[in-house]
């Protein structure tokens, strides 16, 4: 039988040779934490290679993703669906095997990661996406929901902001079946980190109330088996298990230094860790007896089938619970979803309330979670002002797991990361606020939610310098046009209270991305609609109040300023002219409309046409083109009262109606 | 003479007053961190009303910005100009007092704070660059700089990642002067933070290898004073002195609680607080004694008279050390600048190579850095990437501040809001590289550089599908296009080594806002120039290449695209086309041109137009109108070798001269 260093060495090897192939790579962190990984997954990982979605299965992160080779060599080498030729074409088009692991590539990965700080911060999110469905979903003597969640990181997540956010927030939470490994070898792209990264991360991560096992040799399996137990014994605290390891192991020229983290060790350098670590098979060349020791095909499958077996007792005792934690985990809305999200939005019509689209963002809340158990709610300390807490709203701590809604804390990227992970996980839709400006904050984990697609609701409210006297750093301008240009994220501006719910109805039933809500703080007027109309709400654009004939003019808007259209436009008319107003309450949803649909709201014959938004105005002239106009604002805002500055900046019915005039003149 | 309470309490009237007027602020930072202000600024702070640019000055940055009401009683009460009609017009446009602090509105602010977590960094940036110019111009006997910087923040900013990148920045460069009161009253906009906010922070702080008073009671003068009197005699370390304060003190009914955080008290409860504190004038009255006890004019105009003499000892024994510094600290370029970048670029134009941008970026460093010591460099991680190291590139380090480069460690958002401090502070301009796809963290950062008008040279590698293998999460679609929504800052994507020193050349020219260069990883071209299109290259857009008479189509492109737009050319040519070919290095900069040079470039009259960009379409619709394409991509990227993508995203000469001859057609 294989000893552990030799099954550890199936990876250095896989990973070495990969790389060299690709002659692109990283093979420091592979050849580094490969002992730590081999013990984790031979002796503790709860997975079934045969069945990647169970449920129940133990989810693993590498928040360092660069060290890609190292999770397909664990798939690869533990059974899953990841064949050699695969491993042959790291890094190459159309392969399973992508230069970061991408969720959806490739059959057992949990999550992308790549962008450094976030795997941890998804892992955290999945920790409490477990907690969460384990106080709500077992009962005494079932313990359906009951897996940990294992995660790599290096120094670089340890550098990064968001590991502060995330780490923070899951000591608060006491997410005991965390356990995350530090590969602490001491080197990052610039050199030995002692110029640049000098914290007691032990010390660190005391002070978020984590378990801390300290000084552990990476290289020991015995020592990291032994923190391992002391790890999952603790169970009130998340644990970090400080590994010290050697970058690219095995490599007698270039491991513990940078050299070995992002390259390939050269053909010369491959040969030679052949040797050292006494690899004497050809690249690619796997002993059937290192498989056989890797192999998580038998043990996973009686492992899944214990679960079937315990999950039936439980589906035998608690019906009704046992089917909803299926249906929650597949993701599937419940079977009378679209009766009460249609009555729903027929009650909001019928109000035909004039109220701020984040207090109408409230109500849909309301209006729609008593039907959805998954919706998991939180904002990043704007709960008050982003309006996200509903009266059925329940706090998720330390103490009681059983709840729907996370307080965040000051923490956007964190928040929209461990959206993420939640998500990813399964079982919840999660939805979490801040103001529109600290989008920034958050964008790049919002741009990790559009490239996972995953369903995740983004509550931005206080959208434009309608928010008033905060000033310029809490005024979006840029926003919602540059959040309109990540691909695959839905932004939704909503102009009243129907729009913003079928907003919201739109974003729960997207099962293949995000969706955003920029949301006023100020009251916005009601638009009556037809019924056609307002169907065409959830086509992203849609003729609001048209005209006998072709229009002289078009007015195009969305969210606050629709309602200055509608006004404007009922001027232009008593002055003879005739008006289309289209309200364009997402723009991403209506250019993926047909092309017949998309003309018959903006036809092309119809030259003249204002585009008004508060906001920057580069993002309209391919709607307005060159004989168009857009009212918007390419500077930075003001403080001062929210009215006076809308006037100010031009965003009222007199001026729609004097620009409008101008492009007729 | 009226007691510390008393003139503490002077900023809680005024704080107080102030909201109510305006209806809308923050009183409880104000009123709860008072007593700290008044002895920090009353005791220690070394400033001078009179000449709020006096270099050797403190600093002081409230990074909860929110409680602006603090700053502005403060400068209001020490003798700044501020007058009390600005005070009463608390937030209201075209008032010096903002809804937060904006620098550049108000004489004494010393940064724009309200984005939380980055005034801390911006502190330590400030810290930082006192640090290094100490070192660089100090002589024995002669400490012509040496000055503390001061910062107030709150749970909110300990909350943001950026707060951990920065502070263990500044524990690693042993920030020795750097002094942060930590306002801990247990409360943020949600509540009592304990359910979301349980840091140990005094062992978080030790863990950055900070200097920690602990457990100071806010509210005790005596206990402040010598807590700052222990920070100030550690002078190896940052200190943090942990206050424990009581949010809206002296408000009966609100202290203690978030309701007195961010609204008015209301009028009934402000007239309790003057009954509770014992302050029974008006409104924006101050009592002469208080104004005494505050006025920092003589004492502030001692000092800086103390140290104009010890400059001028200075001055004497080192002449051109003192001309130096004060030309650095004033932002001028040196004398013989505009001669020796002419002489660079002139270099760069006769070499004509064909190199990555990212590395003519490096050659433009090294070719300018020489003449140019004000240059403080530096990369998130990434030197070797990025290419942000030249020869004369010198770390700093805790131990020798005399540098011009900072290894910030995996910290791309602290790295942009540290460049802001420096930038603010004087004397330095700072550069500082990532990979472009991470500019996402940074970017409100960024965006801060932007708003505060600060001279910042963002250097952003790896800048499309081109960078290859890395995958999706590595490679930026829409961020060069979502770059350039931000007000003020100037995004260049230049198209070859020349393009790249120019746009060098025109951000260190700049005075009133950041630039960005968006940077290759792979090899391009060298493109030939006449004089004219050289000069015109610094207008952000040109005529590259041109047909005889009216060209059929005008191609323009960006960066790597615009070596590909040329090879169409000649195939279009070869076809009998007349071409014109555009590069458009900064859209910023050209859209500030007048509108007759950008009629020469882009004449109405030619509606074929096809602008070609490894990025998102949107944006360039105003260049193509109705009638134009673009050839980008609106999907995230793959993995995959670089050069492989481009061609089958449709990044190639072959598919230019398609898509040209289709609108053509």
């Amino acid at each position: 039988m294989p000893s552990r260093r030799q099954l550890a060495n199936a990876i250095r090897a896989l990973s070495m040779d990969a790389v060299q192939k690709a002659n692109s790579g990283h093979p420091g962190a592979p050849m580094g934490m490969a002992d730590i990984a081999e013990v984790l997954w031979n002796d503790y990982l709860k997975h079934n290679p045969a069945n990647p979605k169970w449920a129940d299965r133990d989810r693993f992160v590498m928040s360092n993703g660069h060290g890609s080779m190292l999770v397909y060599s664990l798939l690869h080498l533990s059974g899953y669906n990841l064949p050699m030729d695969e491993i042959k074409q790291f890094r190459q088009f159309h392969s399973q095997t992508p230069g970061h692991p991408e969720y959806g590539y490739t059959e057992g990965v949990e999550t992308t990661t790549g962008p450094l700080g976030q795997g941890i911060t998804n892992a955290v999110g999945m920790a409490l996406a477990e907690k969460a469905l384990a106080a709500h979903f077992n009962r005494p003597g079932h313990e359906v929901v009951d897996h940990h969640t294992y995660v790599f990181l290096g120094d670089g997540c340890l550098m990064e902001g968001i590991s502060h956010e995330a780490c923070s927030l899951a000591g608060t939470l006491g997410l005991g079946k965390l356990i995350a490994f530090y590969d602490d070898n001491g080197i990052s792209i610039d050199g030995e980190v002692e110029g640049w990264f000098t914290d007691n991360t032990p010390k660190r991560f005391e002070a978020y109330g984590w378990h801390v096992v300290a000084d552990v040799d990476g290289h020991d399996a015995d020592a990291v088996k032994a923190a391992i137990e002391a790890a999952r014994a603790v169970t009130d605290k998340p644990s970090i298990i400080c590994c010290k390891t050697v970058i690219g192991w095995g490599s007698p020229n270039k491991q513990g230094k940078e050299e070995c983290h992002g390259a390939a060790l050269g053909e010369a350098e491959v040969a030679l860790v052949r040797e050292t670590i006494d690899w004497p098979h050809a690249p690619f060349e796997i002993p059937e007896e290192i498989y056989a020791g890797w192999s998580a095909k038998d043990k996973g499958g009686r492992a899944e089938q214990d679960w079937e077996t315990r999950f039936a007792a439980y589906s035998q005792a608690n019906p009704e619970l046992a089917a909803e934690f299926k249906r929650r985990m597949a993701g599937d809305l419940p079977a009378d979803w679209v009766e009460k999200a249609q009555a729903y939005i027929a009650e909001t019509i019928n109000k035909g309330e004039t109220i701020a689209s984040r207090k109408a963002s409230q109500n849909a809340i309301g209006g729609f979670a008593p039907a959805l158990p998954e919706l998991l709610g939180g904002s990043a300390d704007l709960a008050g002002s982003n309006l996200t807490l509903w009266k059925g709203s329940k706090g998720i701590s330390k103490q009681d797991g059983d709840g729907n809604y996370v307080f965040y804390g000051v923490r956007e990227f964190g928040m929209a990361a461990i959206m993420n992970g939640i998500a990813l996980h399964g079982g919840f839709i999660p939805y979490g606020g801040t103001f529109l400006i600290f989008s920034d904050y958050a964008r790049n984990g919002i741009r990790m939610s559009a490239l996972m697609k995953q369903r995740i609701l983004y509550v931005m409210t206080h959208d434009s310098i309608g928010l008033g006297e905060d000033g310029p750093t809490h005024q979006p301008i840029e926003q919602v046009a540059s959040l309109r240009l990540i691909p695959n994220l839905n932004v939704w501006r909503p102009c009243d209270a129907v729009e913003t719910a079928v907003a919201w109805r739109c974003g729960i039933e997207r099962t293949d991305g995000p969706s955003l809500f920029s949301l006023s703080r100020q009251n916005l007027p009601h638009q009556a609609r037809s019924d056609e109309q307002q169907q065409n709400i959830a086509r992203g654009g849609y003729v609001l109040h048209d005209s006998d004939g072709t229009p002289d003019v078009i007015l195009m808007a969305t969210g606050s300023e629709v309602g200055i259209c509608m006004e404007a436009a009922q001027q232009l008319e008593t002055k003879g002219r005739k008006v289309r107003v289209v309200s364009m309450p997402c723009l991403d949803v209506f250019e993926s409309q047909d092309a017949s649909y998309r003309e018959s709201v903006l036809p092309k014959s119809v030259r003249k046409r204002l585009a008004v938004e508060a906001g920057v105005t580069n993002g309209w002239a391919r709607y307005v083109g060159f004989e168009g106009a857009v009212i918007g604002m390419d500077r930075f805002g003001e403080s001062a009262p929210g009215g006076e500055l809308m006037k100010h900046f031009g965003f009222t019915a007199d001026n729609v109606v004097s620009q409008a005039e101008s492009l007729l003149a």
